[in-house]
This record gives C-alpha cells, structure tokens and sequence, in this order.
C-alpha cells in the first residue's frame, strides 16, 4: 500500500466506500469510439454526472456528515456554495436527517436554490459584493453550534471524493493516465491517492480554465497561490486558490497541471451532448478537453476522465 | 426454447448478437432513484441513445447487411429513411464497406442529411408531397441491382434490433415488464422474442403517440390499420402501419398497447435532461413516459424501458 503523512489515506477511502455503498450510485464508466478517434487513445470516462445531486461532491458531503457524532448531527451543519456542494449537501443532510444551512449568494440562479431547497436545507443569502461567506459561515456555526463542512479542505470530504476512481479502477482495470477537473483541489487529491493505491504508475494530471488556472502556478512555484476570481464558464473551478490539505497531495502526486479555455470547454460540451447524448458541465469537461485537444500525448494509452458533474442550465446546450 | 412460426426466432437473435460482438455498443443500463419513485417502481432504462449511430437502429442495419452475399454487398444497398435508419444504414454500410444510397425527403433537416452523407452514404432526395419514396426506392433497387433492407418489416432487422433487450435481460436479470416504443414494430416484435426466451412471464407492452396510435387500433381489431401519417414529436413513430412480419409477433406476444401524449413526452425529456443527465429523443421517451405516468400499474415490479434513440435538435431541451 501507498504510505503518506497526508491528512487522508487510502484506508480513509476504502472505508468512505463502504459508507457510500447502496447510497451514492456506483456511476457507468462510458466509452465512445469518436471520443477515441479524437484523444487517439483509449479514453473511460467515469460519469459523476449522473450521480445523485448530479456531481461527485455528493461522495464527499455523505461521508463527511456521515462522520459526525451525535451531538454534531443533532445540531446540524453548515456550509457555503453557490453550486453542487450546496445541493450535495443538502441531500446527504436530508438522507442522514441532519439539519442543513447553506451560505448562498442572493443572486445565485433560482434553480439552485430551489434544487438546494427543495432537499430540505435552510438557505441564508449574502451579498457578494460586500460580506464575505466564510465569515458569515464562521459566525453563524459559532452561534448555531453548527458544524462547518467546506467544500474541499477537509479529509472526510477528500477521501468521499476519492472513491469515485476507486470505482473507475476497478471497474476497468489499470489506467496509463487520469485527467481530473481542478477547482479546490478535493476531487484530484482523492483521485491521486486512489489511484497510487490501485493502478501505481498511473499519471495523474490536473486540467484547469486557463483564466483559472490557480493550482497549476502552485505547483509551479511550490507554495499556494491566490489569484483573483476567474472569468470563465467552469464555474465549478471559479476557486481563488487549492486548500492546505489538497496542496501537499497534488504536489506530490499529480504529474501536471495544464489548462484549456472556454472555446474548448464549449465544444466539448456540444461533443457530449451531440455525440454521446450526456448533458456535462463546463466544469465537468475540463479533462474532456484536455485529452480532446490532446494538451497531453496520450496516444495508444488507457485514458481515464472524470467528468465531475451534470449541473447546468440547458439553455447553454443550443 | 420458445417455439413459434414467426420470421424471426431467438437463434436469429442470437446469431446477431453474435455478429455485433465488439461492433455495436453494449448499452449501459442506467437506473435513478427519482426515476424508481415516480414509478413506484425499480425502473431499468436501457440506453440505445447510446447506441452507434444515436439509436437501436444500428443493431438491426448492420446484422441486415452483413447478412447479404458477397454480389449483395459489392452492388450495394439502398433504404428510405428521414430518420434514425438513415444514419444506422449509412454506418454499417461504412463498416462492410458496402456502398449505401438513401432516399430521403428534400426537406429533411440538414443535420440528418450531412449526418448520412458523413458516414458516407450517396442521398437521393425526393418531394414528400408528390412522390413516393417505397415506389422511387423500388425503382432505383432495380436499376442498379441495389439490395432494398427496409427499416422494420425484415427477419434481419427485427432479429437485430432483440438484441438491446438480449442485453438488458442478461445484464439485469428476469423482468416483470418491459415497455418499447413502437414506430413500425421491429424493435418490439425483437423485444418479445427474446423476453419470450429470456425471461418467461415478462408483460410486454408497446408505447405509441395518442395521435398515431394505429398498431393500438390494430391489436384491438385483430389486423393491421393504417392511419394517415400523425402530428407527434415522436418523429420515429410517425408510421403509419405496423408490418405484416411484426404484426403477428406483437400479436402473440405483446400484452398491451398504450399511449402517451406530446406534452408527456416532452415533460420526460426534461426529466431525463435536466435529472438523469442524458438526452433521449422524443420517440425514446414513449416508454418512460408510459411508466412515469402510471398508465399501467407496475407498483413495485421490475420493469425495463428501451430508451431507443438520442437524436434530436437540442434546441428542444431548452
């Protein structure tokens, strides 16, 4: 077994999954031939689109309120997202009858908020441009006595993540490389762990937005970077910088990190919905794109994508 | 064994199945807890909009074609098709290398058209309100000795098109109830056949449009009606009879015959779109659509649903 100091270890995952099993869905892992005439290589995409609250944050958010003792669960817990943790979050809360507040932008989308409603959480707004939802987040779990779960730097939440590859991996066997969308980190850094457990020698590369492209001058200059919210159509991967937990990891254990930009984003998109009749994120599409545009020589290689969510307005598909 | 005197036998089925080995996708069957609770039932959707080509169409196209004799296949082959047998012919001829001419109408929507031409196939256009396209298809058959496979009522065809529920059943297990949309009755006459073998005792009940409900009327009236061309979004199921080598096998071995309506449809494609994350094309839908709205009880059965075809303008999801 892979041995680390890291806050999460392959044992962390395993376990996830066994809380996940009959709760999360075990996703399809779809192949497409024109999707390999493109990367020319032998590309799996592993469906987190398709799982319940429509994205793979729902691995994490079950795992990690799943984990709380009684007390905890009893009081609630709380966490900020305008996009699919809030939903995922909310779900797992409904499921696991644990009180759920999410932080929410007021002008996030309407189907948004009803979805994150409509699981039975408490939604309480902010103005974006002048209050800061992770103070309000903070405040609001010291004087509820709620219990914060973020979207990504938090072990329980990493190691959910983490069983999505290990479903991939088992499913289709030894992988040559894995693309994986980057916003916080907590996707990529399950997926490395899981995949230097099960399929070692398999190279792990990170895909960003251009605009975004935060984690990649991490790694660069080996020390995390902030930069200013980006403009781009991944509105999953709007983070302004990767967590102290996520970074160590992917330092590590991601090979690389590389970009493409909403252009790219946009036709593999189109691809998805044209071709292989699956609605996908931008988000969702950024390791798509990669091995699409073939940023990275993949050719001949077992290629697996996680493509990490679903959740969009349909509008965009025209 | 099931035995029976119809053109087409499980050993045909599974002699094309065989033939499709490692050509035609092997589907994913996908299920979805909302979908189960609308239902109120354990619901298997079985993805032919997965399927090469966009739909089940495929399966039946190429077993038809490679089924032809070496001078069969140098003269090539012709069909008519505004629809999903259009590209499904165009494909399999592609991969015989078997030249393939299709007759379709000049207004036909310009995606199918160049989606026909880009697998290669020559098209002949022909005025829908002024010609005919059997008679047209006919004579051009003769002329140049081209191989007429038309797109249902063909042993063929339809033992090609029992191979999605040959899958479905083996990937699933035994059935309750399967529901299949029904255009000309080669996917459901093939469904029967081999439920009939493979799960004894499976209900099978066919799906039209309300307002082109004429294998309904034929079922009710002991032969087959023909009615005038319907108004349905359900563009595969505009057929205007059922035929005379399906008939007598939905005759024998199809329970009931139901419909659904156009906003039904459109309501399922929303589901399916905005909840499951996949795109399934109108006449796909009929099916789920039957099951979703509970036009026959299935309360807490096992019940499979072909989703036969994913192409549509996206448009229509918005």
């Amino acid at each position: 077994m892979f041995k680390s100091n890291f806050a999460v270890t392959y044992i962390d995952i395993l376990a996830a999954s066994q809380r996940l099993e009959g709760i999360a869905y075990h996703t399809p892992v779809l192949t497409s031939r024109q999707a390999d005439e493109k990367a020319l290589a032998h590309v799996f995409f592993k469906c987190e689109n398709f799982q319940r609250s429509g994205a793979f944050k729902f691995r994490g958010a079950y795992n990690a309120i799943s984990q709380l003792n009684k007390d905890q669960k009893q009081q609630g817990v709380i966490a900020y997202s305008a996009g699919n943790h809030a939903q995922a979050m909310a779900l797992a809360g409904q499921l696991l009858t644990v009180p759920v507040t999410i932080v929410m932008p007021a002008d996030a989308p309407v189907q948004k908020i009803s979805a994150t409603k409509g699981y039975g959480a408490e939604v309480i707004f902010y103005d974006r441009h002048t209050e800061n939802r992770e103070e309000i987040s903070r405040k609001l779990a010291n004087e509820r006595g709620l219990t914060l779960i973020p979207p990504f730097d938090y072990p329980d939440v990493i190691a959910g993540q983490g069983t999505a590859t290990k479903e991939l991996i088992e499913e289709v066997g030894q992988l040559d490389y894995l693309f994986v969308p980057i916003g916080g980190g907590g996707l990529i850094a399950g997926a490395a762990i899981a995949a230097a457990h099960l399929s070692p020698g398999c190279i792990i590369i990170g895909v960003e937005p251009e605009t975004g492209n935060d984690a990649q001058k991490s790694l660069q200059n080996g020390k995390i970077i902030k930069i200013p919210v980006p403009k781009t159509i991944a509105d999953g991967a709007q983070t302004q910088c990767i967590g102290e937990l996520t970074f160590p990891i992917i330092r590590t254990l991601v090979k690389d990190i590389v970009t493409v930009n909403d252009n790219q984003l946009r036709e593999q998109m189109q691809f998805f919905a044209e071709r292989m009749k699956i609605i996908v994120e931008p988000t969702g599409c950024l390791g798509a794109a990669a091995v699409s545009n073939r940023i990275i020589d993949v050719s001949n290689k077992r290629v697996g994508v996680i493509l990490s969510g679903g959740n969009m307005d349909l509008k965009h598909l025209d």
